[in-house]
């Protein structure tokens, strides 16, 4: 392994997946239509139990049930909200993790505006997101606006507005790009690990947040939770870069990969650095 | 052909898939968000005809065109339940056959509630799940809780109380896990057919129910409706497993298997015990 | 090339191509729960960045960045409905081209007069369609009713109808089916790409529709758009099949087949008839 790579977040890592595999852990997902079935399969290749439950009649008992609680608001309307809104409340009661995807904030001010009032209305350990989507949530007016899910900005140009950020919503922002760039305003993680491919296929913001979410369930530190888990989605990605002729057949097998990756495999591939 | 498995339910099921493809009956499905894609693809790979209608200002109509109904409550919300209701009602009028997956029942108040409002209000052919969903309907309390889709409870145990709730409900129970139990409180089959690969991708149960969705409309008989639906399903599971790298190669697999099996040689593999 | 063939429509069409891969114009979907994340994926592979959003709260906003429309009634509700409206009027004000695909159009009640209020509403600039869901929105009797997605009437009983339904409606109608007819009531062209294996996956319909909406981000002439986008489709299914071996592996092979075609590959292998 690369010396520049930090080996006990590699350790660390390989660690969380063996524990992720042998506890299983229920993943609670509140989450848009266009990934859920993809969500549901990354996080079953995982080691993870998915479950999808979005009714405010039961969201509260269903993530009282959860290791770890996934919101994301792709496909947004008022009743999910406030599906979100109970789960999370709930979640923070019961101290289960829970991590944020403001698909698409920033675009409208509907994705805008209710990002910013679920991480108001309880803690949230981590939000993922591209570097348009979380610095939208600052307040300040973003860049050129999101197209779609693209970044529009580099990780050189945000770091210190993310530390800044994650400082002021006390939270641990993982920003996903070329290079993943993880802060909770006082430590850094850069994650070196993925491939062009994954930005070619729907939902793979939306899987890397979700697998982020089931590492939470194992690893109390969201910083290394979230370094970890887009380490391991980013190796998962590489390895079916080399067998993929495609974004159809990539997208199998991304899952196949997640499915076969060994601990011993993550802890040598991992590209974290701190 | 191992002699301890039913040659007439085998010759039966081979006769059902034939039907089924020459007659590509339309499939009422009123499913959850997670597998709706899966399940459109799984009743195409099988030769039926699927559509997918919710609203209440339409089940009735689009139910009446079908050749069978299937509920099912992974994903559920309070409007997705009057549609429910309509479409359930509509369809015992027309003397459609009804079949019920009552996902993540026991697992909230809301879907054990609603899995059992839906029995109570219409006659339903057959109810399909794992061993915690069904027993879940007893009124009884439910063992561990199902975590996520996990069956927790093996055929064997119980084997007894489906008998008996099937009688109770006036039903067709189909229970899957490592081997599928089918009981109208009479008569009870076991299906052996099936690979551990099929709980590695999300949505093989709902795919389970609704194959036996298709079947209960060449098929007059639920119980032999259902033990040849999942005979043929699991099948096409172990033929799958057979190509599959990984749980996203699996999942394609599964839709060619499908496709791809004939009646011969389903009459050839079925493993079924009555 | 086949000299019957247009060759203009042809080197247009590669042209298109190129312009979609080079501009990459985000196309906003209201479209159904069963093809979000195919259409989304299918819509990466041939280069446009997809954005699903329905909420009445956000759908004007959306539509404002969009470089085109995608309408999609299959599986319609109310709210839906209403969100379709808001973002159509925008798209009209904004001079953004709308794509509608009215699903199911003639089997219910509900989706034959939602289809037609949306084309009372404002313009659309192509209907695309199966014959019997673009037959059922003259007003007269549909002949024996859809089941599920199939067509049932073939290209010359139809193209009388079709040509002057085109002028009725003031609008370009791409009725597919194993020759495509697109007409704007004046000019009428026939696209001979495709392969039966696209009728064999769920939202195959949905994808067409979604591709030409992303032509018509790129080319201002409706029935160019609809006739080259339909025969990129069916080129793509076309080199897909060959690969494939059954529904599940030809689902992601198409989408390799979307992302590789190249445009000179795309020039030679068009088969449009004007």
């Amino acid at each position: 392994m690369n010396p520049v790579y930090n080996l006990e977040l590699a350790r660390r890592g390989a660690e969380n997946l063996k524990r992720l595999r042998a506890q299983k852990p229920l993943i609670h997902n509140i989450t848009n239509y266009v990934v859920m079935n993809f969500t549901a399969n990354v996080l079953l290749a995982c080691g993870a139990s998915p479950v999808m439950a979005h009714a405010v009649e039961e969201v509260e008992e269903m993530v009282s049930l959860a290791g770890a609680l996934v919101l994301n608001i792709g496909t947004l309307s008022r009743p999910w909200i406030e599906g979100m809104m109970k789960a999370g409340k709930r979640a923070h009661e019961r101290h289960i993790p829970v991590i944020l995807d403001p698909v698409g904030a920033g675009a409208t001010r509907m994705r805008t505006d209710s990002a910013r009032r679920l991480i108001e209305a309880f803690p949230i350990q981590v939000i993922r997101g591209n570097a348009s989507e979380i610095l939208s949530l600052s307040g300040g007016e973003p860049g050129a606006g999101p197209k779609g899910v693209d970044a529009v900005h580099q990780v050189d140009e945000v770091q210190e507005a993310a530390i800044q950020l994650a400082r002021d919503l006390q939270t641990t922002l993982a920003i996903t790009g070329a290079v993943d760039l993880v802060t909770d305003g006082k430590r850094v993680c850069r994650v070196m690990n993925g491939h062009a491919m994954m930005g070619r296929i729907t939902g793979s913001g939306c899987a890397a947040t979700a697998i982020v979410g089931a590492f939470l369930a194992v690893d109390a530190d969201p910083l290394a939770a979230a370094a970890t888990g887009l380490s391991y989605f980013g190796l998962a990605g590489e390895k079916a870069a080399k067998r993929a002729s495609g974004p159809g057949s990539f997208q199998a097998a991304l899952l196949d990969a997640l499915d076969e990756i060994k601990e011993e495999e993550f802890e040598a591939g991992a590209k974290i650095q701190i």
